[in-house]
């Protein structure tokens, strides 16, 4: 299936995040991947993680990875993937919303690990392109994907995550977009403290957007999540200061940091879509 | 091979890293590692680093990682072997130890990635016992590997690389180790900024062990190393200072750092044996 609009969609992404022909690829692929996933069998998984409960898709002996039943909802797709489309998604009630980016989000990703190629990177990738693609649209403007750092001499070039640059009077975005974070997590808190120390603290915005953080254990069919909210405090206090942290799949233990000094604002990515002019204001 | 030797390493090595009991069976599984690649077939690679020349080892299909043909000399370690067991290793002369820690450092790596369970784990638990055992008796005190965090409230434990503390009127020394760095590498200058934040700058020194950063092209047996020094000059500059950046085969970009702003101190690790007191000097 994925290979030919997989490449045509990168390829596509590349003269353009927000482009229409972006954003009508990511359509394709994401119904295509739920066409699929509609014929394949589901299996329960044993979910460890208090209120929450996981399926997987399965291909002979292959499980995808978890997947969150009350938030995976095709039928949303059927009936307001033409929001996505034509750019209205930010109107969606956020109970809409946030089972139309989640199910959006992770369909091709359970496709390409049951059926795909074994190319982990394709996921991620994937990943990317899909939230580049909504906050380039959101915000008005495409990212970069590196930044030039005048250090007297030589000038470098730091390569980064997405970096939006909304224009006079507003702030840039700093935007690491990951699968999932784990121990990798600090790298965004340490691009932000360069990012602050060459341009100025606040300068640019940080703001991490994550799939999920959950780990399934293929023998025992176990779902946990794995945090590590201690660490993201002292990274908070100690490296920089992280202004949004969006997950499509909020861990439990993520939920509780914000109201919670230092106070680390963790929230549904859908919520993105209804604070977005706050993530550039001066 | 490996595994008992190994599992029964490792367990000494918790118990105390600079210990007799830990540096015998770290010597143990260097020569048994080097008896075996010893009938092992050797291929030559195709340099593509200036200056540097590589070969293989290979069983069967699978090929070891990069071996430096000057730097590898198990005829070295056989003659000085000693002196690693009883502690004189920092009176040998340069060119000595360096072939020594090369050769002992690759020895076991090579075997494993050979003959192995496919653990890619083993061989850096084993280049961290190694080099966490010759500092530990150089410094003269064995190195933990978390801190508690004083953040007003809750406390935290931040899991970190080696600290190794020699107490009253001393510098302690923050020492990550790693097989090779590329993109990761950014996690050790984090570290160090959250140190400085909690402790005070300088107040730990920033030790970077790293074996090499060579790659090999397994289709083509070409040769190269990955190295990024732009973003180490960023890094340097805008989010921590590391003090020294061993390596035990010096990737020739990096070589070009000293001496150049901001004039980040990388060489030989058998360097490191010549002013072990600098490392915690106050």
């Amino acid at each position: 299936l994925a290979s030919p609009a997989y490449t045509a969609l990168i390829r596509m992404a590349r003269g353009g995040l927000g482009s229409e022909g972006t954003t009508g690829l990511i359509s394709d692929l994401v119904r295509a991947s739920l066409a699929l996933l509609e014929e394949t069998d589901r299996v329960d998984l044993i979910s460890s993680v208090p209120g929450k409960a996981y399926f997987a898709f399965q291909v002979g002996n292959t499980l995808s990875g978890p997947i969150r039943i009350d938030l995976f909802d095709p039928a949303i797709v059927a009936q307001y993937g033409a929001a996505f489309v034509d750019g209205t998604y930010g109107n969606l009630n956020q109970d809409v919303l946030e089972r139309l980016l989640y199910t959006m989000a992770i369909s091709y990703r359970c496709e390409a690990e049951l059926r795909g190629t074994g190319d982990r990177k394709r996921p991620a990738t994937f990943f990317e392109v899909f939230i580049g693609n909504l906050f380039a649209r959101s915000l008005g403007v495409n990212p970069t994907n590196q930044i030039e750092v005048l250090t007297l001499q030589p000038r470098a070039a730091l390569p980064t995550d997405f970096i939006f640059d909304p224009g006079p009077g507003r702030r840039s975005v700093h935007m690491p977009v990951k699968l999932s974070t784990r121990e990798r997590v600090i790298q965004a808190w340490a691009h932000q403290r360069v990012l602050d120390g060459v341009f100025g603290v606040g300068r640019f915005r940080g703001v991490l957007v994550v799939l999920s953080e959950t780990k399934l254990d293929r023998a025992t069919r176990e779902v946990i999540e794995i945090c590590l909210p201690e660490q993201w405090r002292v990274y908070q206090l100690f490296i920089a200061q992280m202004f949004r942290v969006y997950y499509l799949d909020v861990p439990v233990r993520y939920a509780a940091l914000p109201g919670v000094f230092p106070n680390i604002q963790v929230g549904q990515l859908s919520l993105a879509f209804t604070e977005i002019d706050a993530l550039t204001a001066p």
